[in-house]
């Protein structure tokens, strides 16, 4: 049995998903604060690894005795752990759901699909509340220029070799994956925001699709080019992490999550 | 002749605006930048004394030369400063509109009215992306509650001594203060918002008001007692700075703003 938590945290404060020696990351405050509030030492596995500054909405996480103590070694029902783990989080990492797995349960080789969010605006003045949070672009953004990133985008749905939208020197060998939605568009807060669903993702990919498409004037036929030459300089920039949040992550069969 | 400046601010990283020796203060960084990206020295003006973690979304500030150099000290037209400007300042600054002015307006005494918001929200999951930015309340907020609260709010409306919204040991003689409009709503993200505007406002009197109206389970009838009593203990607990923005100060005449 795994205890499986839903948690959203803002990247801006940490070195990192992955747990580093003397270094603030999201996996060394949740094994931390969940030891504490089980009175025994855990394992925490997350669903992904994100970067140094990069958000997460949805993640999920897995919560483990490190010892071997049974089944039945969780005695908070499921909906109660967040009262007893909250107080030890720090204010930048929040629980928002809890469920019970079986253990053959993984929170990333599991995955179904996950979708990430890329955050922008394109206002002249900066916006303190916004930094750290969304990428400040250079430019105002038109009707025009969406509909633009939206037929570039659409090149991109399918099942493609991504060796161009993935940064240099990556060790990965099989760079196809399967993106199954992605589109831009303004939101009501004026806020520009780019979504984008797949099977997986590569090393800084979505960071890498953002700055092509939105900073690039590229047309829907250079951006099939683009993945056409399994080459990184092919495409453009990589936008900065502020901007990046994973959004959700999707499993089959989904857990029987208790949402705050 | 002043530079007048619309600036936001997120407070949460600063000892409160006014300048103090070995603090990080809003004044302090706002004089070392402004100084810097004209060349000399100069000093800034605020609108308002806003306490340590409190934001500004719509703060004036008036720039003028410490040594007097004659009328036309300022060598760049309205709406180009902020680009000389805004590279100099922290992230947790932002320029968002400029004027100029004549020697006689004072953003403090020329106010004609101020607005603050009080940011809260009530979901049981603390938000990682809210935390220092609003209140969490303990108990959710029905939409009756937001009936009673507005109900209460009423009764604060128009002209009356705040002797009891006021910060114990505040040395001001004369509590009388004339608030135009006061209203909380829920809004479409799921925040409740406070919203007051009046002519001016007592030491802590809109984190008083709002601990008051949302954490009390105060009736119409209690708020005219408390105000009849002029006593700070007769009101509620003071909300904490963290939902607190001052949104906008409204001069008569309008300065002729440049907005970004």
């Amino acid at each position: 049995m795994k205890l499986l938590l839903r948690i959203r945290y803002n990247g801006a404060g940490f070195a990192g998903y992955q747990f580093q020696p003397d270094k603030r990351t999201v996996q060394g405050c949740l094994t931390e604060a969940f030891s504490r509030a089980l009175g025994r030492q855990v394992s925490v596995t997350g669903c992904s690894r994100t970067d140094a500054g990069v958000h997460a909405l949805g993640f999920v996480c897995a919560v483990e005795p490190v010892e071997n103590i049974g089944e039945d070694w969780l005695k908070i029902p499921a909906g109660k752990f967040h009262r007893a783990a909250q107080r030890f989080l720090p204010n930048d990492i929040g629980i928002s759901g809890e469920a019970i797995s079986d253990d053959s349960f993984h929170p990333r080789y599991s995955v179904q699909s996950k979708t990430y969010i890329y955050k922008m605006y394109d206002s002249p003045a900066a916006d303190p509340f916004l930094s750290g949070r969304a990428w400040q672009l250079k430019r105002p953004v038109s009707d025009e220029d969406i509909n633009r990133i939206n037929l570039c985008g659409e090149r991109l749905i399918g099942r493609h070799d991504f060796t161009s939208f993935m940064a240099a020197g990556s060790k990965i060998t099989d760079a196809v994956r399967e993106i199954y939605s992605l589109s831009v568009s303004r939101e009501t807060d004026g806020m520009i925001s780019l979504k984008v669903t797949a099977d997986g993702f590569l090393y800084n990919m979505v960071r890498i699709i953002t700055g092509t498409l939105t900073e690039g004037q590229y047309s829907p036929e250079d951006i099939t080019r683009i993945l056409e030459e399994k080459d990184r300089r092919a495409a453009g920039k990589t936008a900065p992490p502020d901007g990046l949040y994973l959004y959700e992550v999707n499993y089959t069969p989904t857990p029987d999550w208790v949402l705050l």
